[in-house]
């Protein structure tokens, strides 16, 4: 017997809404690391999957690259973890592991294979990959991440996938302390973002389009709140921002943001707009500034986050939903009526 | 008396022809430098100025930022020049002295009162500036750059524009040995951009529309030449370098030279293109890319790149003509058939 079989929560064809169904998982080998899934969060991008923006995708489509969960058998040749570990497991399972980027911890950005999505993806044995909306994953342990106990799963589970997007570029770029830091959107990335940003030292300013969340960005963290609706935002905090992480995959006015920037700033795309942005020259050229973008993490910076979150008692702030209600929370998540993240008691499958 | 008279080449109006003038300069004061100029460069800019096609601009206009001269004059208190030095004057002759920027030698994104343009600006006196197309000229002493004896004043005059363009963006996004440096365009600022980089110990590749200029490129420095008119440059230097400076002021299609660029790489916008470009964010996405602009260079970093270019024998290569040939050689600009820089014989006026 090389497979098991798990109850899971799938989109059976593009646009479908999920149901219940069974997948199957490998029987741990040498190297691997049977997941007891307690938690899966729900990331904008799973719907973009399931509704096949992003490709023709493989289906049935079992999303979720936001899991937290326990240990509960490890293969013979496992030395990273044991049973009963708290472990997560985010965006990719596995990667060439031989290229530049592979072997210095760049895993996201593999150029051998590239990386292996944790689901709509084919392993190395052949096989389609299926996500966390399960209860049981398989997971070479290279690919599986600790979770330090001061972190509660279920606020954990975002962080595999929205925290690290997050963390990644905040350290990257050097947020601190002196530094100046924006965050455009206050959703599933943003509200990570100011918690990160907090945590570093920087000064946060939230730009997001209205003041409805001002309250609640305040508390998370940010020093400033601004509505982008309000033109004298833009004029009083030009030239502010040594960062601006953008979250928002809304058509952006890259001119208008990157006025915000000192110089020598950098405005990092995060979120990825599926209509190309337009760029003038004029306005990266008069302060050196850089339009970038960045992409999760790897496997040792998100094993950072994860600890740099237990240090400073950072987690999503989450609504933890049933297995049942996930086609709702698309619909929610759509509507921008989250705060701030979905995650899916696994239990409930 | 306050001012002298000295002679120039002017455009007496928009899009008019350069034509022989006279225009004033002020009597050196405490802290400045008379200069007898010899060589004044040719930059495209000069062309886009004189035909108003960057704003209105100041009637007539004296062009020239790119000045190799010798000092006939010193205002008594100046400290940094003497009599009979080489020296050279660069884009400005002024900035605010007080901003950060200007406090840490990056005048040229002085966010003060702005840098004051070498010509087609106004002086902290009130006055309009002229450039170089000229006999003489006084500037600040701090605004002044020692050529050192090593390199020629003729081919020293491109440096200070062309020159600290293409250094500049070298130093600050670390060209060097191992890393691998492709540049855009075989021009005036391109073939300073060869000779630079692998100055710096890069491992440099030209790319250009066509073959044409590959002995030259070769020549200068570079170490591969490719034309951007076959596809293949494009799917076998996929991945490639570290750092792209784009010199070619025409339209551009940045995704596919974002996609010559490595894993953290950074593409940087030296032309100024008149309409914008088009920029996906998926294409920096994937491998945390970076588009950047890099304007001209500070003070202390133009001083830097002219003892940089004595030390590795380093000069433009240029073409001097007399002061009557510079309408002929804004034609000759305009249709590329230059190699690679005029230089104005300022003794000719």
């Amino acid at each position: 017997m090389t497979h098991t079989t798990v109850s899971a929560y799938a989109a059976p064809s593009p646009k479908a809404p999920l149901e219940k169904t069974t997948v199957p998982r490998r029987v741990p080998g040498a190297h691997d690391v049977l997941i007891d899934i307690r938690y899966s969060g729900i990331c904008h991008s799973d719907i973009h999957q399931v509704n096949a923006e992003w490709g023709v995708g493989t289906f049935p489509m079992v999303p979720g690259h936001e899991i937290a969960g326990v240990v509960a058998e490890v293969g013979p040749e496992v030395t990273r973890h044991a049973v009963g570990d708290r472990v997560g497991v985010g965006c990719f399972v596995d990667s060439c592991r031989t290229c530049e980027n592979c072997r210095t911890g760049l895993e996201q950005y593999c150029t051998g294979s590239g990386m292996v999505g944790t689901y709509n993806s084919v392993g190395r044995d052949g096989e389609p990959t299926y996500g966390g909306y399960s209860t049981h994953v398989v997971v070479d342990e290279n690919y599986v991440l600790r979770i330090p106990g001061a972190v509660p799963l279920d606020a954990a589970a975002p962080l595999l996938c929205a925290g690290i997007t997050l963390y990644s570029p905040l350290v990257h770029w050097g947020a601190g302390p002196g530094t100046k830091v924006a965050v455009v959107g206050l959703g599933g990335l943003g509200h990570l973002g100011v918690k990160l940003a907090r945590a570093k030292g920087a000064e946060v300013t939230v730009l997001s389009q209205s003041l409805r969340k001002q309250e609640d960005g305040l508390r998370l963290g940010a020093d400033h709140y601004r509505a982008t609706s309000d033109p004298s935002t833009f004029t009083e905090l030009a030239g502010t921002f040594d960062l601006i992480l953008n979250t928002v995959s809304a058509d952006l006015d890259l001119g208008a943001y990157l006025s915000l920037l000192r110089t020598d700033g950098t405005l990092v795309q995060i979120g990825a707009p599926e209509k190309p942005a337009v760029l003038a020259a004029f306005s990266l050229i008069g302060g050196r500034k850089s339009v970038a973008g960045s992409m999760i993490g790897g496997i040792p910076e998100t094993q950072e986050m994860l600890d740099f979150c237990a240090e400073h008692g950072i987690g999503a702030e989450i609504e933890v939903i049933r297995a049942d209600e996930i086609n709702e929370a698309y619909a929610r998540v759509l509507a921008s009526d989250v705060r701030y993240r979905f995650v899916i008691d696994t239990s409930t499958i």
